[in-house]
């Protein structure tokens, strides 16, 4: 079939690739004149000759909102726009309306697999209704990786989204436990050989896992990782899965506890811990370090 | 080669299968006779008519310590004692010391695989000293998964059963990390099929890992998990790890709260959650429930 | 001064009391005509004959937001609507632009103390404009404890209910800590008298507060806590405070805690924990509890 | 009395201040001779012609042990050892049975009040036998603030300083939960004046606490903090209380958070979160900063 894909970055350029593989028609478009099919959204729509026209957005947060809407605006009754972006799932339902009103339809879709899914494939999480999910699907067997896993229809609008969030919260929390243990092991007086052990568990093991194979080739690259300072960024979904666990009273000790550990180290000093050293000070006369 | 295995339950057992199938010989002891080769640890040694005689000790942790010294007993210098129970890491120090003394030598062994290492192969962490850990590796290579991974030699005594209890620290926090996310999916409005959502992600998400499949496989049984309780025991390696973090000044916040929430999962009522209740009558005249 | 008070429950009753104890007039509007001075807030309005004109709202949070708006339409310009209810800060902004707009003021302040406020007097966390806090002070100086303490302007709308969100993020994170100690003291072999401790903690150490006091008092009527179950509800500003953690990054592991053990003891069962146990069936055999 | 005092230090200095203003006589040794009373151990116990004779130790935890023991050989039966310092629980019941085999009483004294007991009084929590505590209470009464709080007899040997470890525990997460509001309101945009905040809760809210009143005091000093670095070091028994909710399987989520947070202010970088970085690294080619 034929697809209009806006964004061809890190995520977008692998996936035109995966999916003319499989045999589709892609036409992308970029800001980026280099790696673009086509000068326009516009000349894109138009040149999508099959009906219903599918428009694929595979954009940062920040710019997905309003290519939404100037996406649908160029599409007819039947049309469908799906936003394959990090969104937050609670924009979801206003999207589809929006198109709604306008007769077109609106696929949400979660995208896992980083870097590595142009070869693997992508797992995919899709919200919407079935017949623009049915419409869309030739693109989502492109992506996908070959056999039974890495796709599923988890719901209604917003429900791609939300998988994608959970997806991710759980991601943090199964980092910040790899990286306890190896943090633990690198302490540990008779341990040798940590590079090792992770290595070892790659089979075998209960924690078998891809983390733990990227975790190993990391430090094939760089066993001690001496070249990496501590400092982790966080991309949105870890917070609004604790934001989500706070709205429906469903405890998130863990996956919180993995997120406040990244805000933590990006800070220069901690207000906090500024706080607990004058305490200490006040009451016990325990020596603070000048800042 | 040869191999004194004591133990023959759901681990060793199974482990027994293994070994013999890749061609060495078991003399297998176990308090069951039905399942035992021989009657006594006596007689197994007197089995053993290679050397270094080794003995593979595989029972429940309170019961390895008079075990280790007993085979011990039995056995001549150069002869090696092994210990794959979930033994903690810091009692391996002395055991070695004390069959030393008598020429004997101890490894440390931490198995994981559970009852799938039969056929897949088990994962092994292994502590102690080089010539010992060679003596005993045909047996290791027999009961690891093929391929390059599922084997280390980790350091010194009690090396092997260190890493094993990270190993189940992290596995802890990699289980909780997918229970929160599970029952945030359970609790969201717009998420129809949280079993579908958990299969998708076998393949091509960056969560793909055993316990996922695992889990799925749980699901496949038990869609809503209607069938079981929510009660967890906990098995002492998360303890330790935590007891670890907490000597070794380790942040041990995810694996602390999966461990924590077990404890919480086991209790009737919560004398903590009594004194909250109590306070907020207290200042606020909230009521409170009844006992 | 005079005051219009709307809402006579726990809190605006026993601030009604107070208020007049200072010599201030009061007109309570109550639902229920028992408790009410006047009929209906238009007479509550009239009989306001001072200018400017203030009316406190002190009712449930679901239901101020009307309120405030149906009050304000009764006001003229320069006059003065109070919310003391525990609303949350990210509305104040737009009641106090819409009150604005027909030129009446708005303030918001958060009420701390309980029930014991009546005679101790409440700590006051006010936002607003200076003109309009500087209106109210008569106000405020009557319900404010004697002395220097129990009354700040916080900063802009929206500041007073802010402050008073931490207050509370941070009296569920100090309760929390008194609950864990008195759990783990009554699990201690060697302790024989854990409210005979917690009542030496009232002078002289560390610990010493006033939720302290409410301990020991509580422990003095109920010393097991016998007659309590261990189910704690909350009341949205420890929810608050951690989103606004997730939302400006700040590290919220306490608070996150003491607030999601709230969640736990409502729990009938704990489909986290189902998981957990669902796992450790697949991997290990271990059993489960049958639901 | 009489009373032995070993170890003059910010502690044990004030407390024999506080013991002879309430008209005791104290024999004060250090290994400070500026300071001390005595010469010698043997000097101090000769001094004591009442019996039975008692000594108070209030030395560092590390230098504690030996001393009880050189204590106790100079003494007769029916003499008194005091531990006043910040000794583990668990090792009492060892030291009370060397000192009983030659008819030595030993008390545990958890001692709480910092710089501010000399003029406030302590609060004590002693653990031993009710003939040894009694014969040492006219010492506890001089110590303890006045009136009825200060002071309890909390169980056998090892209580004492059991009830301190927990009084400690607490202290930590009251003091997180302080500093987590501290730094959010700090990081929230509406709030003009956090000290004033700080200040207004000293009296009428629920936070009321000594705690806060030294965060004020700090607040006043350095209205910023901007002196002080966020770094805390932690005495031991914050680490005990977690400790000990692991061996009783007591859930520790508010205390063992805020002692992992003192760990994560001593370190120059995270080897966790570099493996966080590692990773992100890894499957979605994000950028880490260098090491």
């Amino acid at each position: 079939m034929q697809l209009g894909l806006v964004g061809l970055g890190r995520m977008g350029g692998n996936m035109r690739e995966r999916i003319r593989a499989a045999g589709h028609e892609v036409f992308g478009y970029s800001n980026d004149p280099n790696v673009a099919d086509v000068k326009s959204l516009a000349e894109m729509v138009e040149k999508l000759t099959e009906t219903p026209r599918v428009v694929w957005i595979m954009v940062p947060v920040a710019a997905t909102e309003a290519l939404v809407d100037e996406v649908g605006a160029l599409l007819s009754p039947g049309d469908i726009v799906v936003d394959g972006g990090n969104s937050k799932f609670d924009g979801d339902g206003a999207r589809a309306e929006r198109l709604g009103k306008r007769g077109v339809g609106y696929v949400d879709v979660g995208v896992s697999g980083g870097i590595w899914g142009k070869d693997y494939g992508y797992a995919l999480m899709v919200g919407g209704e079935k017949k623009d999910v049915d419409a869309v699907k030739p693109i989502f067997d492109a992506l996908k990786p070959e056999g039974e896993f890495g796709y599923v229809h988890a719901g209604r609008h917003g429900a791609g989204h939300y998988a994608k969030m959970v997806h991710n919260g759980i991601e943090y929390g199964m980092m910040h436990a790899f990286a306890e243990g190896y943090e633990l092991m690198n302490a540990a007086e008779i341990i040798d050989d940590v590079p090792g052990i992770i290595k070892s568990w790659r089979e075998g093991s209960v924690v078998k896992s891809w983390l733990l194979d990227l975790l190993d080739k990391a430090l094939d690259e760089d066993p001690q990782l001496s070249k990496i300072r501590g400092y982790a960024d966080d991309t949105g979904e870890g917070r609004w899965t604790i934001n989500e666990g706070v709205r429906l009273a469903v405890p998130m000790n863990v996956i919180a506890a993995s997120v406040f550990a990244r805000f933590v180290s990006r800070q220069e000093d901690s207000p906090a811990i500024k706080a607990i050293a004058a305490l200490r000070k006040q009451f016990g006369g325990h020596a603070v370090k000048d800042a």
